[in-house]
């Protein structure tokens, strides 16, 4: 629609649970030996993370809730935003405290956000733009004016600390050192302010068609907890070779919706899997104009969370002109995400 | 927005797992007593429904990709719409196969479509009217054109069927009695056809502020399955008392959002909780003048699913000038939800 309003993202904020996990720690409370860690700093290229749970007992700590609260309450504050002034709320996770109620809208409650519309995505790698899209396309109908959009997972119900880690597949140990805890949460607003950042485009899309999934995470109910097969698998080979080609595709779509040129970007918010991933992506990218605004290195891959951390490093250091581009790819069933923002 | 195009519903589809189940082979199977049977008929009022999993066995029959797709090919040929024209696909469930990937991507990928936006709300009984109102929003923008809604959900992962039913606790029988599996689907567009409905309003609100949840469902990883805590609870007292009431502040948001009078509604789609429930809030909505438009009895409570066979059984009713009110809520953390159709 062409005189659909622009929409402003206002503020962003994040949450760690716990103290940081390093390479060392890790390996050490798993029985790790001294070679997967270094094997972990050279060819996963992620050097610390934080969980919802203690490591030692497995206790959760931090329920996903508590994460998006904090996350929420850091954003709200941020761009001086009343919870009351809030009319949409749209949550990305793919690891919900709950089946019912949706974690959105515990979390609502507990900022006091209340007779609004409010969504849940169940959302992988690709969450957070899509939960950015739900939220764009509503504002941009004119229906609401502030949403409050949010990103968070967990492994608490995933990590089984009593396991004996050197027994398990090598993926599996992979998974302890990629993933990590965390929460993200953007301010949307149809109103511009002096901090404001334009969103000029937003674009997610499934791509998986005929093709098996690079990423599977299962639940367990009453009646099949005592299954024996394991409830998560990656498929690494094929989200080495596709993650970059996709997410150069993303970039191309993105880029081309705006008719943007490579040389016009300033910021590149490329995809996190690994540190060494995120490193073959942004060369696959060749966008070598653009700063790289990356976390992956201190947060591990958190997920619905992810490109909150990216957003919340970016947004201070955009100055009117700044063009930004943010590329996400999920390998689930395969999805290829990203977003443009230009500083007015 | 004022220019935004108006909505229309082309088509609904529905899916139904397996032979019906009524309460007489229902107590048979759970050696409940013929009291408990009876109990059902009177105070329940469902009289049959559909499982997806085999109750003899406890095999799963159908996953919910497989319910879903069913519908949706029953939905996409009741409009002639090729899965080629769909640019767009929203679901609801609060039971998917999988966290990841989301099983609107399965499905998705079964019918040949690819390329599109998709999302997948984690919801519950508000769930089909969240995804009707995510895809009207994003046809409203003038980004998508034709949009596949999705809702489906499945016992298969809760109902075990190992359990000694006679000695759970009241409210856990009652939820064999309730509760159903099924999937439903609707072909949205911008353009119009002789078969068309107009979408013209759609009403979500979380309205669950300080107030504890009335149905709560977990799951476990691999971390908690052992965890002794029951997954399913609800507070059937709360859900009493506040349904009805909450199912007539819905009915009253849309009506007043279009400035309709009670007695221009032609058909009333009710909550659809059990049989006696929705008799109850019939009577508290007092729109008599509106033809009743239920299933309930027939395929029990099938959560995300169930506005979708009330469509299936209205939209052929509906000639040019009917209107007609549909009304869900959430009991998780308290929904109320609504929508409006008008036949043009």
């Amino acid at each position: 629609m062409r005189d659909a309003p622009d929409i402003y993202v206002r503020s962003a904020g994040t949450a760690l649970p716990g103290p940081a996990v390093d390479n060392a720690a890790l390996a050490r409370r798993f029985g790790m030996p001294r070679a997967w860690e270094e094997w972990v700093e050279t060819f996963v290229g992620t050097r610390r993370r934080h969980f919802a749970v203690d490591l030692a007992t497995g206790d959760v700590r931090f329920s996903l809730a508590d994460l998006a609260e904090s996350a929420a309450r850091r954003a709200l504050t941020a761009s001086r935003t009343e919870a009351s002034g809030v009319d949409l709320v749209v949550m990305g996770t793919s690891s919900p405290d709950l089946l019912m109620p949706a974690t959105v809208n515990t979390v609502a409650d507990r900022l006091g956000i209340d007779g609004v519309a409010t969504y849940q995505l169940q959302s992988g790698c690709a969450g957070a733009v899509q939960a950015l899209d739900v939220a764009v396309q509503m504002l941009r109908t004119g229906r609401h004016r502030t949403a409050l959009v949010l990103g968070a997972d967990s492994c608490a119900k995933h990590l089984d600390v009593t396991m004996d880690a050197a027994r398990l597949p090598p993926a599996e140990q992979i998974n302890g050192a990629l993933f990590g805890d965390g929460a993200g949460a953007l301010v949307l607003s149809t109103e511009a302010s002096a901090q404001a950042v334009a969103v000029r485009h937003v674009h997610n899309r499934l791509v998986g068609l005929g093709r098996e999934p690079g990423q599977v995470i299962d639940w367990y109910g009453r009646a099949d907890r005592d299954r024996e097969r394991p409830p998560v698998a990656e498929d690494y080979k094929a989200i080495e070779e596709s993650v970059p080609v996709l997410a150069a595709e993303a970039a191309r779509a993105v880029l081309g919706a705006l008719d943007w040129k490579e040389t016009e970007l300033d910021y590149l918010l490329p995809p996190q899997l690994s540190g060494r991933m995120t490193d073959r992506i942004v060369a696959h990218l060749g966008l070598d104009g653009a700063h790289e605004v990356s976390c992956i290195r201190d947060t591990g891959n958190t997920g619905n969370a992810l490109p909150f951390f990216q957003l919340e490093q970016l947004l201070p250091r955009m100055v009117t002109g700044d063009r930004a581009l943010a590329v996400a790819v999920e390998s689930s069933k395969w999805i290829q995400a990203g977003f443009a923002l230009e500083k007015v």
